[in-house]
């Protein structure tokens, strides 16, 4: 299944951040703290928004904002560009 | 009864998901998780709206947007096409 | 006496659908489901709006919309042209 | 004393419905029911309204808009012209 | 002290209107009614309103819009034009 | 420190004014009438607001608004050009 | 890890002032009182700003705006250029 988002939004998959401890234990986070921190799946329309924003990029978003949607059993969100608040290289 | 969606909204037909177990037995989702995605039956006036959208179409819609209606005993969705995020393609 | 609705604004007369049992009998719809079918009555200027709608037209209106009036002891709304969601045919 | 409508504004004077019984008594609206009804008193600047609206003119006024002023003794409205929805003719 | 309103505002001193009795008694207003005539002091920049506004015009004013200030222990309001409702003249 | 406000805002120092009883004796105003007078400290960019407003002014400025800040111990209000309601000469 | 703010926003380092009490003690804020300083780590596109922001440069921001993100177990702040309403020199 294929999903296309439409107008200036992008489909972006959540990444949860796993903490390690001092000993290489990975701890996920909590559940409260939501991520923040995305990778772009899927681009609508960007024209309007003079930002360089590409598939495979990886985000910062805007915490709330967009729609929650499952594919395939998978968790992603539907995000309008004016909420991914910038843009992260490693 | 024709139903013609006035300004830029469309008339959507929501695809209730079903879940089968392992063993193929249907089941539904639960009454709590509303539909998002819809069949496109209808269209109004999409041509300020810039997307490529026609009936047959498969769509995920903004939960709780749009007015529900009912013809001939049939529920259907009256919605803006700016609460449609996305087009699917299978 | 004559309503002149102002504006891009139209006076509907709502109507009231009934259920008919198998057996004939005619059921109205409980009070608590709001009408949202209606005939146009009289149109205001709808220059603006780019759609086409006439008196003896009927339409699907936005529930809670529009302000309910009464004539000579029947109920109507006066409802602005961006609340009527489409148009029917039979 | 003359009151001058500033504005796109409209003084206006709500007028009272009364019912007659079938004999002919006069009884008058329950308080509760607010009039909606008024005759036009004084006229504002209503150039850029496009609307035919004259002193004398009976309108039909949005419920609880507007601001209720006492002249001499006597209950008046100052209101918007967007908030007239439909002018009355006998 | 001279107080200069800025942009388009105004400078109004309220009017506390008197009711006179048959007997020439003169009995305050209830202190629950705010007064709503006002006398305008000083005017900012009209210009863009298209209003005909004086120093010493008695005017109508919205209840509750403006800013009360107290100039040497006398009341006055500081009010946008937006919110002057119409002009009286005697 | 020096404190360059951004866009249409300015510095300004809240002046806290005191009553004299008939003998001269100095009572400040009660905590709870929070000051409305203050002196402008630094502009930034005034240029689009079409306001006379310099370092030094007195002004009246709108109650609750702006945002209080702390330098050195005194008490500071970053404000937009839009909340300052009037100018005071003496 | 690189954070590049998108659109008209930047990312800033709050400033957690410290009191010295007479004798040279560092007495911390209470954590009540939210910093309001910031140091500029990086901007996004501020061309249509107008306003002279670098890298470096301290400011004030308005309390409870922008999204608080944690970067390598440090704390900053994603916000938008219109909530920075002063910039301080020393």
């Amino acid at each position: 299944m294929k999903v296309i988002p439409l107008g200036s939004r992008l489909l972006i998959k959540p990444i949860q951040e796993e903490k390690r401890t001092e000993g290489g234990i990975v701890l996920p986070d909590t559940a409260k703290e939501k991520p923040m921190k995305a990778e772009i799946v899927a681009v609508g329309n960007l024209e309007d928004a003079d930002v360089d924003l590409h598939v495979g990029d990886k985000v910062i978003f805007s915490k709330y904002s967009g729609t929650e949607i499952k594919i395939e059993e998978e968790d992603y969100i539907i995000i309008d560009v004016e909420d991914i608040l910038a843009k992260i290289e490693d």
